[in-house]
């Protein structure tokens, strides 16, 4: 009953199924007429975690599904929390909080990996659906965890270790140093646990550089300063029964470690490059159990090799582009996939699709640009998450597509600058 | 600054100004570095008045844009109560209600035509912005005075007048009898208002017949019974700047005085036809200053002319094909009117899109056939509305698209179908 795949050619988007499914043809022929009218349709509550932009996409993606979408947030103004009718206001981090929260749902997931685990757990044992599980949560949650893992299933990672000092920094940086000698650096260093967007990550040129990365008392993982052509990411989504859709690879392009630009798919990648990502992708996600949207977010290296960068278990920045590029966006079968509906065709529905983050800006009024926004691209796809403008704050994107990438790319790029304050015309 | 044409053949998607547009580059320079941060952005609110699934639709669009969406519901389990934030519960016939609803609101704008007259006045003399206004409104509340504003523009509707009781509308068919003779029958009779979804309308084939129409006391319209070969919408937004876009027009295939079927763009309809319906949309809609989605129902008769059958100022089950078959959706251009933004783009992003609604069948529970349908055809995006089932009832809709129309059809056709549970595989 499960769909064959729409593409095989590597590289492009596909649906696989990793078993036999247990799809079959349910007898629901038995159950006519047994029930009086009017009924109301058991649609399932799908309970999410968080408030952010990405609880408010998904919720906007759930509305057509008819499931109903409860939503446990920290405040009234969180950018989900303004547009969805069920609100929970609680801390996620308060174990009685989300057993309360989880009481009237039938699954589970997360607008962010931030929930402790030991409250996973607990959830858990008590009988809750959590999607994704708190096993494969635990990659996202945790970089030592994560590169762990990715060694053992041979999955290519950056040269890494977990170090104890500054000094030892120092000593992973020499390991590094090659037959030419020096001292190894730069290197990068990363916190295992808290960091997003940048933060929790440095750059380091020598142990002087490193002594802030210990500063906040998580251990600290140490990775090779990868020399990287350019970022990509591998998307899928993998339902509990093991159907698994893969999006086009994108390229992500970073400002400031902040994900600025994702075209759709990523230019010039070769289709074996192309489809070995994907199937990284896809063998991360079931070897980890992942259920929901996976973002693997890569490095292409200037010799042609795929490097693991990041994981996270969740609708993703690098995904945003498939609202408007895709036939089924990233949100839509996050949505599927945890309440193990058969997943929707990831594939595009343009040659390229370019996604740019609105940044907050000088110019506090977004709203104003959307006059010269609109009347110049009314094919111009803007989306808003309601939060205060704040200097460098992700508070929307917009999506353009079309046939030239030059001109997909310029309209995207224009309009997010015009909105963030960056340009006047 | 707006945009030009995208097309301009006739009887394509298009987008017209009536006039010089009064926009142009603004200083908000000017207004740069005045405001702390963090600040709120200042987007406006739209008020929806009435919770069915238009409303319930409109707010799904609106959620990207950032605005702030409010409703004015009759109860928490309507369409769109269930997933918006801010609901007021109230009676859209309590003028207290309304102006109460109305004070948080920078536009007022509706989910259904049914708001009294007399309280859209008062509104209005409040200094409320109502969209569409009430002198436009009166013309979709009152089908006489719709049929009289089209006989003053010239605008073609079948032969028609009000008539006084069975006796009159007897006489009425016999006017029509022409040279041939015969006593004119059928006729469809009409009550003024009050009608949808074939409610309030009576095909008449003899006096006996007429005398229901005249039971309610409401004012009673005669109609010839159009020898029509099939029925078309002509849809367009229209916003308080002048700016209007017409999508193109669709074949509406009715079942039961239900609309059953959309096709987008009607098949085989001549280019030259096709631009004769959305000229008389737009005049329409300018002679009526209809600001928001216009539906204009429409006779193709089998002589080859178009009689406009009814006016309806909201988004309409004739535009929902433009959800996943547009660059911009009926709603999301709604949205934009009635802010008086500029449009966005209404050209089709597929060669054929078919809708077909789900109606409330036999089976109750419609989420049980998420399974088949999503796992037959990964392409189907399905619109439930999470109301209550019963017979007849409009609960949702599907939408398909691509190249072959017999395919998209069938795939539309059997979904629909399959979730209704007229068909169990």
């Amino acid at each position: 009953m499960l769909t064959s795949p729409p593409h095989t050619r590597p590289g492009c988007a596909r649906s696989v199924c990793e078993h036999t499914p247990a799809v079959t043809r349910h007898s629901r022929t038995r159950l006519r007429n047994l029930c009086g009218y009017p009924k109301r349709v058991t649609f399932p509550v799908v309970g999410m975690v968080g408030g952010g932009q990405l609880a408010r996409m998904t919720h906007e993606a759930g509305i057509p599904l008819g499931i109903q979408f409860k939503l446990l947030s920290d405040t009234p103004q969180d950018s989900a929390a303004q547009v969805v009718s069920e609100v929970v206001l609680g801390d996620y981090r308060d174990l009685d909080t989300l057993r309360d929260f989880a009481r009237g749902c039938d699954v589970i997931t997360f607008d962010h990996e931030h929930v402790p685990a030991e409250h996973l757990a607990t959830l858990e044992a008590d009988g809750v659906v959590v999607r994704p599980g708190r096993a494969a949560l635990a990659h996202a949650q945790d970089k030592g965890v994560m590169r762990a893992k990715l060694d053992e299933i041979g999955a290519p990672s950056p040269r890494h270790r977990i170090v104890a000092d500054p000094a030892d920094a120092v000593a992973f940086a020499a390991e590094g140093a090659g037959e030419g000698g020096g001292d190894g650096f730069p290197i990068i260093l990363k916190t295992v646990r808290g960091g997003y967007d940048g933060k929790g990550v440095w750059f380091v040129r020598s142990e002087e550089d490193a002594h802030d990365a210990f500063k906040a008392g998580v251990a600290v993982l140490a990775e090779e300063k990868v020399d990287f052509a350019r970022e990509l990411a591998a998307n899928i989504v993998r339902s509990p029964h093991g159907q698994a859709v893969a999006y086009p690879v994108v390229e992500s392009r970073q400002v400031d470690g902040v994900c600025d630009t994702v075209i759709a798919p990523a230019p010039e990648l070769s289709d074996e490059l192309a489809g070995q990502a994907q199937e990284l992708a896809l063998r991360i996600a079931k070897e980890l159990d992942v259920v929901g949207h996976l973002a693997v977010e890569l490095f292409e290296t200037r010799d042609g090799r795929i490097l693991v960068n990041e994981l996270a278990m969740r609708p993703h920045n690098s995904g945003h582009w498939t609202q408007d590029g895709a036939i089924t966006s990233q949100f839509a079968n996050h949505v599927r996939a945890v309440l193990d509906l058969p997943l929707g065709d990831p594939r595009p529905r343009a040659k390229w699709t370019v996604m740019c983050n609105v940044l907050g800006g000088d110019y506090p009024d977004m709203y104003q640009g959307y006059l010269h926004c609109m009347a110049r691209d009314p094919q111009l796809k803007i989306h808003m998450y309601g939060k205060d403008v704040k200097p460098g704050r992700k508070v929307g994107h917009v999506n353009t597509y079309g046939d030239d990438l030059d001109e997909v790319l310029e309209r995207a790029r224009h309009a997010a600058d015009y909105l963030r304050g960056t340009i006047v015309e």
